[in-house]
């Protein structure tokens, strides 16, 4: 693509991707005006101006609408970004904490409060830990490279276990709660805690 | 109970142990003999002689009688039990090491064979995940309290954070592998590499 993102392929790129926010922005409006279980596929394609049809080539049910499927990719590219000396769990608070820098968008914003209440929904459940499968397995992917690359003994394991770390995190961590922030630095603090003054006497 | 286990309460217990036990021996009898699938309840309890309702007073369901339950709560006991002084993942690591040196039984072993080749039945797998999720509630009941009684900042997420990292065990562990008290050895040191030289810069 040049640099302008003139070319053939870029054109693509954004179109989809706007179609793309306009379902989603269709379907956010939807459930806050009338709820989700009266919003149907169909109403929110022709919010959007597409067919039903183009909404699931999109999105393989109403509920993915309120899911941004990017932050692994993106989480995953921060955590092979983080500086190579740093040890997994340095490099896992560092790519939380810019992560978090990305400031959400009035529409994330809208998602996280309606996931907030939607929470008992089976298929926003199933979505959510969907979504954290997905995360755990880009996670671990990037820590088994920055491990190997680093020359680090059982990478595979090590691995496994900076993704147990962040999965309890993620446990404990409420939906687009505004203090994120603290939240994570005190499970940091808490991992930390956990380990004690073991290290000394190993 | 008196000392030689003689008084009535003594008794009544034995009584329980020993009808549970022969319920749990008939069913792994059978389940080897004509497979998980052809066994019933019926037959259970007519190999073990009691009343179908009696199973029932012992075991919600068949695949139950393949699980023992009284892992967590020994493992919560040794939990307590390890030197105050402990941090949270030398305490559990102790407790796992303590844990594995309760020989396993005959019956034990060819519960956990059949486990292993059942693991695709969705009642074992859920009965699976509700043990786990039965010593993720002991464990951090125990922890939690280790935490308070030596004053401990945020022992509830500390312990939430031991939690998550047998959690992680937990799912790198293969039921029954005969290997399990390398594997666990792996997993600590693991662990601790995780935070490699994090603990030195703050």
């Amino acid at each position: 693509m040049n640099a302008d993102g003139s070319s053939g392929i870029g054109r693509r790129e954004q179109k989809r991707a706007d179609t793309r926010l306009a379902i989603q922005r269709a379907a956010v409006e939807l459930f806050e005006e009338h709820g989700y279980d009266a919003t149907t596929v169909d109403d929110i394609a022709r919010r959007a101006n597409v067919a039903p049809r183009t909404f699931f080539r999109y999105f393989p049910s109403k509920e993915l609408t309120l899911f941004s499927e990017d932050v692994s990719e993106r989480f995953a590219a921060l955590v092979l970004d983080a500086p190579p000396h740093l040890p997994p769990l340095d490099a896992l608070e560092s790519a939380l904490a810019r992560l978090l820098e990305d400031a959400p968008s009035e529409l994330d914003r809208r998602r996280q409060a309606l996931r907030r209440t939607l929470h008992e929904q089976p298929g926003v459940t199933r979505q959510f830990a969907h979504v954290q499968d997905l995360i755990a397995e880009r996670l671990r992917a990037a820590f088994l490279r920055r491990l190997q690359d680093g020359g680090a003994p059982r990478p595979g394991l090590t691995a496994d276990a900076t993704v147990a770390i962040y999965l309890g995190l993620a446990r404990t961590l409420v939906d687009g709660d505004p203090d994120q922030r603290e939240r994570i630095r005190e499970w940091f603090d808490a991992v930390r805690a956990v380990l004690g003054e073991s290290r000394a006497g190993t």
